[in-house]
C-alpha cells in the first residue's frame, strides 16, 4: 500500500479543509444548532457529596414548578433501562445515580422543561439527603485505602482480556497491568549507576470549544440520537445494549464537532437523553455548561515511580516503572489507558530489561478518560524528566545521552515487538538541528534567566480496531464517501477525500463526504488515539480502489482504455443503457495484531508508532517565578503527510494544548468539590501564552502499511512539551519541578526553598 | 433465482406494512411536515391563455406588497439556470414560462413570502399581457393543425433512440412509433371477416392524497431538495444538469409518499424550488393546491383506431392499430408511453401479422405523463372493447373467443419476443371461474337491467433500467437496507425487507429500511411502471446474498457451520476482535434486453410481462342511465406473491382507481381552461361507488427471473376494468359506449338515441 516512490497529486496537497467556508460563514452542521419540534430541555441535579448513600431525593417542589414537564431520578430510569450501567471498559456508571453517589457533581436527577431556564430554576428546588461515606482522592492512597469506591468490578464484555477482573471486590484497583521483559533485577544489581525519581501530573480538562451536547428523539419504535460524539458506532451499540434493542433501532447522527480531544468518546450524555426521551416520549436536549464539563470527564492525574540502571558508557540497561492512574469515580476508558499506554512507560529507548506495573485506580474524583495522548503525555513527562536528570547526574549532554540510548528500527521494544517505520532518531535530530543545540545559547541576564530543553516520546496505536468505508460513484463520475470518522476540526474529512481523489483521479474538492450517521456510514471503532488517518485511511483507500476496479472492469468490457479522466459518464451510459447506476466500493481495514502474553509481551503490539518531540527555549523571571516560552519546535514522524498544512496545525495545536497542562491548568479539589470549575479560574492558554516562534517539522518518513505512507499525528506534539519545559526551567534557573503544572507560584517556591 | 420448489418463511408472509403504526399515529415521515429554519413559501402565478407570446409581466405591485420577499419570472431564472428547459424525454419545459405560454395554468411567475397567505395574495397583483396564438386541444386535430405548440423538438440525450427527432420542426408529433410484423395487408385481403372500431379516452388526474410538494435548501456549495418524488435519482441528475453541477452537489431526500401514481415522477416542482432557493439563498417550499395539480400533470387522452382480420374459425389473423396520444403542452414522459405501451396495442392475443402506429402529440392542454398503467389502460379499453364487439358480431361467447386467440407461453408476441412466464390463460380462466361465467346469470327485471363482462390486458415493463441496493449487517446481526425505491403506499419497503429477511434468515420486522436519499441510497431508475418488485427486488436480493456470502465466509474461516441463527455477533466478535464491523452487501440489477429494430421488433422486449384482468357484474337503471357495480373480480399474474395481503390491496386499489376513470372522472376544458379543477366537480370514486363484492385473485404463477419468483403488480388490475364495464353495460341494456367516461348521462343519451 505504501509505495514510497509513487507520485501523487491529491495526496500531499495542502488544500484548505473542505468545510472551511461553511465554518467561517456559520453554516457548518453543529449539533448545537439543531432544534427538534416539541423538544424539551434537560437540566441535571448533581451530588454535593463525594461519596455517600442516597437516603432520599425530594423532587416534589421541582415537579410542581410552573413549566416543568417532568423530574426524573435514577429509579425512574429503571422503567426503560433495567440495568442502567454503562462504560466502555466496565459497566460501572449509572445513567443517574442509584443508591450511591461517588463524586461531587455526579448526576442524581434531571428536570425537563420546554424552557431551559425553567429547568435550571427547578433544579435548585430538588433536595437530596445522603449518608456520607469515607472518600479517597489521591491515587497512591487509593491503592490501600479503606474507602472503596465500588463494591465489585463489572468489566464490559467488549474487552475479553479484562474478564479475569470480573467480581473482584473491595479494591480500588480497577485494573493492574504488568510487563516483564528480561531480568531487570539482575541488571540493577550489576549497574554502574542507578537513578530513581518520582513524578506527578494533575487532573485537567479537555475544554473543547463546543460543549458536550446530545439530543434524543423517539421515532416510531426507534430512537434517533443527535450527538457531538467521537464514537457514533459505540454510542449505537451501547445504547442498544442498555435498551435491549437491536442496533438498527438506534440511529446516531453526528455533525461537525467543535473539538473533542477524548471528552466526547463512548457514552457521555447519550444514555441519559435516550432514557429521558423514552420516558417522556418527546425529543430531549441536554447541553452541558462549562462548569458541568468539569464534572463529566477529565484527564488522569498520575504518579510515576521510575528507576533506571545505567552502565558506565551511559547506556540504560534496565528500567522499572510503576504508574498509578487516578481514574476518578468511574472507569470510563481508564483501564485501557493503564494498559495500552502502560507498556510504553520505558520510553523510546533501547532497553534490554524492564518491569512495568501500571494501575488503574478508582477515587472519588470526577471520572478521567482519554485526553489527547491517552496517557502518553503523563508517561513522557516522567521518563523524559528522568532522562534529563540522569544526563545531568552523568554530566552528559541530554541530547547526546538520548542518542546513545535511542530505539532504532530493527531493534526490539521492551514488549518484544521489533520497531519498524519509527523514525525516533530523525525526530530527535530534527529537534537538535532546529534548536541549534550545538550552538552557543544566550542564557539571559540579571534576574531573567534563559534555558532550553528537548524531549521526545512515542505512542502505540490502539489495536485491534476496525474501520469500514464505502465510496460511491454516480453516473456523472461524482463521488460520495461514507465513513464514520468524526471531523472534530482535525481535518479528517479533507484527508479522507484526498485519499479517494488520489485513487479515483479526481479533485479532492469534488468529493462529497457524508456526515457520520449509523444508518448510513459503516462501522468505525471511534475517532480517537490518532487512529483515523491510518485505519480509516486504509479502509477508505480500499473502498476507493474497489470502486476503481469496478469502473476499470466496466471500461475494459466496453473495450475502453480509461475510466477516470472524464469518461465515467460514458462508461456508465454504455454499461447501464439509457439509465445510470451507482458503483459502490467497500473497504474494511483491520490491522494485524498479536495480543500480549501474560508477561505483557507481544510480537506485534501496534499497527504503527507515533513519534513526536518538542524543543523549547524559556525565560524565567527568578523574582516572580514567571516563565515565558520564547521558542517552540515540534517535530514528528507521521509517515507521509496527506495534507502538510493540516498536519502543521495539528502539531502546533497539540503542543499548545499540552503547554496549558504544563504551566497552568489544574482542576483543584477541596473535599471532592472542584473549586475552580470555570474558565475564569481554570487557566487555558490564551493568545499571549503562545510562543512567538513555533516551528512545526514533519520529518522525512514513510509508513509502509499506511495509506499512501501516512499514519496518525493528532497527539504526537503533546508528548515532549512538559519535560522539555521542565528541563528548560532547570537549565535557566536551576530548579527541577517534578509535578505539573509548573506555575509561576510553584517555580517561585522552588526557587526560594519554600516548597509548597 | 426463482426456484419454484423453494420453501420460504418471510417471502409469502402477509405481514402488515412496516410503517403501518407510524402512519396511523401520524408519525410517518411526509415531506409536508418538514419545516426548515428560515424557509419562504412560494406561490405560482399562472397563464390565463392556452397559447401566446408573453408581451409583458408586471410584478411591481406584487413585489412591493408587504411581506413579500421576492417575485421571480422566467427571465430571473436565467441567472441561475442559463438553459432552463427540463424533461425526461425532451428538454421542452421551462422552469417558468419564457417568451411563450402553451397552456392555461402554465407557471409564469412566483411570489416568495414568509407567510404563504401573503404569497397567495400578492400573486393576484401580478399582471401579464399575452399576444394570443392559435391553440389546438384534440389529438386528431393536432396531427395536422397549423397551431404548432413547439417550434422545434429538443430530445433529451438520455434516450439515444429519440435522437433522430432532434430539430424536427413545425409539427405537433413529438414521436411516432411504428411496428411492422408479418404481412398484415395480405392477411386483411384474405380475411373471412374484417372488423374496425375507434375508441377514445379522456384526460384525467392522478389525485394522490398527498399533494405535490417540494422544498429546496442551499447548503454550502450544495443544494438539498426534499421532495415527494417517485424518482429521486432522476431529480438529482436533472437538477445537476440544469445547474451545471456534479451530481454529488445535489442531494434529494424523499420520505413516505401519500400516493404517486406517476404524478410525482421526473421533475415537477424540484427545478423551480432549486432555482428559487439559489436566487434567494433561503430554503423555499412550494406545495400545490388541488386546483394547481390539474395544471401540472395528467393522464393522456387518446384516440385508438383498431382493425382486425378474423378467419372463419374465429382466429384473429392480423391487426392494425393507430393510437394518438394527447400529450398536452409538454412531453414529460409521453413519448415513452407512446413507444413502450404502443407495441402492446394488439393485445394479449396470438396474432401473426400486425401494423402498429403510435403518435405522441403536443396540444395546448396541461401536460400528460405516466399514470398507473403507462398508457396500457387506454389500449386495453380499446382492444378489449373491440374484442367483445367482434365476439358479438361473430355470435361467439366473448370468453370463448378470447380463449381461441389467447397468447400462450412459448408463442411469439407481435414484437417477435417469445412469451415466457406470462399466465394470460390462467388469468382468463380464473376470471371465468370466479364470475361463474358458464352458469345462468340474473339479468334483472323491469327498467333495472343486469349485465356482465370480462376483459384482460398485459403490459411489458420499461427496459432497460437499473437498480442498485446495499444491505449492511451490524455486529449484533441487525440489518439495514439502503435502496431508493419510494414507498408511496404500495408497501415496497415491506416487500424489500421480506426479501432481505428471507436471504439472511431474520424476521422482516427487524430490518431497518432507510428512506431514499441520494447521498445515501444508491441509484434506482425510478419507482414506476410496477418495476420495483422485480428490478429493485432482484438488486436487494443480490445485495442480501452478497452480505450473506461474506458472513458465511467469515463463519467458515472460523470453523463455524452457521452464521445466521443468532450467531452473527459471535462471528463478528471473533473476526474483528474486541471491536465490531459492518458487512456491506451490494447488489446491482439490470435485466437483459434487446432494443427494437427499425420495424419495432425485438427478441427480448421486456424483462417480464404483467397480466391482469377484471370481470364485473353491473346493474343499469335504464331510466336514468345510472350504473351500479354489483361485483368485481380482479385476477393477475404477478409471479409468486411476496406479501399476498399487500398484493390484494394493490389489486383492489388499482381497479377502483380505474373505475373512476371508467364511469366518472374527466378533466373538462373550455377554451383550454379546466372548468372542473376541484374535487367537488371532478368526481373520484367514493366509498359508495365501490362494488359491494370485490374478489382479488392471485393466479398460480412463478417468474423465473424474479426475486423468489415475484414480479410487479401495481398496475395489473387497472387493465380490464373499463372494457369489462362497457361490455357489461351493453350486456345489460344493449348500448355500446366507445368513449370514456361512461357516465350516467352518456348512457342515458345512448339509450335514448340522443348521442351527445
Amino acid at each position: 500500500m505504501g509505495d514510497k516512490t509513487m507520485t501523487t497529486t491529491e495526496v500531499g496537497r495542502s488544500l484548505p479543509r473542505l468545510e472551511a467556508r461553511q465554518k467561517v460563514t456559520g453554516r457548518a452542521n453543529y449539533t448545537h444548532n439543531l432544534k427538534l419540534p416539541g423538544m424539551v430541555h434537560a437540566k441535571v441535579f448533581r451530588s454535593t457529596v463525594p461519596h455517600g448513600k442516597i437516603l432520599s431525593i425530594d423532587t416534589a417542589e421541582a415537579a410542581s414548578y410552573p413549566g416543568v414537564a417532568a423530574v426524573v431520578t435514577g429509579k425512574d430510569i429503571l422503567d426503560v433501562v433495567p440495568e442502567p450501567y454503562y462504560g466502555p471498559a466496565f459497566h460501572d456508571q449509572p445513567i443517574l445515580a442509584l443508591n450511591k453517589v461517588r463524586y461531587v457533581g455526579e448526576p442524581v436527577a434531571v428536570v425537563l422543561a420546554d424552557d431551559p431556564r425553567i429547568a435550571a430554576e427547578a433544579v435548585e428546588l430538588i433536595d437530596a439527603v445522603y449518608e456520607e461515606l469515607p472518600a479517597v482522592y489521591d491515587e497512591t492512597e487509593a491503592m490501600t485505602s479503606d474507602a472503596v469506591v465500588h463494591d465489585e468490578l463489572k468489566p464490559a464484555g467488549t474487552f475479553p482480556d479484562l474478564k479475569h477482573l470480573n467480581g473482584r471486590k473491595d479494591t480500588n484497583i480497577a485494573l493492574d497491568f504488568h510487563l516483564k521483559q528480561g531480568h531487570a533485577d539482575a541488571a540493577f544489581a550489576s549497574a554502574a549507576h542507578v537513578f530513581a525519581h518520582s513524578f506527578q501530573t494533575q487532573q485537567t480538562m479537555h475544554t473543547p470549544m463546543e460543549p458536550i451536547i446530545s439530543l434524543a428523539e423517539p421515532s416510531g419504535d426507534r430512537l434517533i440520537i443527535h450527538t457531538a460524539s467521537q464514537s457514533p458506532s459505540f454510542v449505537r451499540s451501547e445504547v442498544a445494549r442498555l435498551l435491549g434493542w437491536s442496533e438498527n433501532r438506534v440511529q446516531v447522527k453526528v455533525g461537525h464537532l467543535g473539538g473533542g480531544f477524548g471528552a466526547k468518546l463512548y457514552i457521555k450524555l447519550e444514555a441519559l437523553v435516550a432514557a429521558l426521551a423514552l420516558l417522556c416520549r418527546r425529543p430531549v436536549r441536554l447541553s452541558l455548561s462549562m462548569e458541568e464539563q468539569f464534572y463529566t470527564i477529565s484527564k488522569h492525574a498520575s504518579t510515576f515511580h521510575i528507576k533506571s540502571a545505567v552502565d558506565k558508557d551511559g547506556r540504560i540497561t534496565a528500567r522499572k516503572c510503576e504508574v498509578l492512574w487516578n481514574g476518578g469515580a468511574y472507569a470510563d476508558i481508564g483501564p485501557r489507558v493503564t494498559q495500552k499506554s502502560g507498556f510504553t512507560a520505558t520510553g523510546p529507548y533501547d532497553i534490554a530489561a524492564a518491569d512495568i506495573d501500571s494501575y488503574a485506580l478508582y477515587t472519588n474524583r470526577p471520572p478521567a478518560g482519554a485526553l489527547r495522548g491517552f496517557g502518553i503525555p503523563q508517561l513522557v513527562w516522567a521518563y523524559e524528566s528522568h532522562t534529563d536528570l540522569i544526563a545531568r547526574e552523568l554530566g552528559m549532554d541530554p541530547v547526546e545521552f538520548r542518542r546513545r540510548n535511542i530505539l532504532k528500527d530493527g531493534r526490539p521494544h521492551v514488549t518484544g515487538t521489533v520497531m519498524k517505520d519509527a523514525a525516533i532518531d530523525a525526530v530527535l535530530e530534527t529537534l537538535a538541528e532546529r534548536m541549534r543545540w550545538s550552538e552557543p545559547f544566550d542564557r539571559g541576564e540579571g534576574t531573567v534567566k534563559r534555558g532550553r530543553g528537548v524531549a521526545i516520546g512515542f505512542k502505540a496505536c490502539v489495536s485491534p480496531t476496525t474501520s469500514v468505508a464505502t465510496v460511491t460513484v454516480a453516473a456523472d463520475g461524482s463521488v460520495t464517501l461514507h465513513h464514520a470518522t468524526v471531523d472534530m476540526g482535525q481535518g479528517s474529512d479533507t484527508a479522507m477525500a484526498q485519499i479517494v481523489a488520489e485513487v479515483l483521479g479526481v479533485r479532492t474538492e469534488e468529493i462529497r463526504v457524508v456526515d457520520p450517521d449509523t444508518d448510513v456510514t459503516p462501522y468505525d471503532m471511534a475517532t480517537l488515539g490518532s487512529r483515523s488517518t491510518f485505519h480509516m485511511g486504509n479502509a477508505v483507500r480500499k473502498a476507493a480502489e474497489h470502486a476503481r476496479t469496478q469502473l476499470d472492469d466496466m471500461a475494459k468490457s466496453l473495450g475502453m482504455a480509461e475510466t477516470a479522466a472524464g469518461r465515467v459518464k460514458e462508461v456508465f451510459r454504455r454499461t447501464y443503457g439509457m439509465q445510470a447506476g451507482t458503483v459502490v466500493g467497500v473497504g474494511t481495514y483491520i490491522p494485524e495484531y498479536v495480543s500480549p502474553n501474560e508477561d505483557g509481551l507481544s510480537d506485534n503490539v501496534t499497527p504503527f508508532w507515533m513519534i513526536g518531540g518538542t524543543g523549547v527555549e524559556v525565560e524565567v523571571d527568578t523574582e516572580t517565578g514567571r516563565t515565558k516560552l520564547l521558542k517552540m519546535v515540534n517535530a514528528a514522524d507521521l509517515g507521509t503527510a496527506l495534507n502538510p498544512r493540516i498536519v502543521e496545525t495539528q502539531l502546533s495545536g497539540a503542543a499548545i494544548m499540552q503547554l496549558g497542562f504544563t504551566v497552568s491548568e489544574e482542576m483543584i479539589l477541596d473535599g471532592g468539590q472542584v473549586t475552580n470549575a470555570s474558565l475564569a479560574d481554570y487557566k487555558i492558554p490564551g493568545i499571549k501564552d503562545i510562543p512567538p516562534v513555533i516551528e512545526n517539522c514533519i520529518v522525512d518518513a514513510h509508513t509502509e502499511t499506511g495509506p499512501f505512507g501516512a499514519k496518525g499525528v493528532g497527539e504526537s506534539a503533546t508528548f515532549g512539551v512538559s519535560p522539555a519545559v521542565a528541563e528548560a526551567i532547570q537549565d535557566a534557573c536551576g530548579v527541577r519541578l517534578t509535578r505539573l503544572p509548573m506555575t509561576a507560584e510553584a517555580i517561585f517556591h522552588a526557587l526560594h526553598g519554600d516548597k509548597k
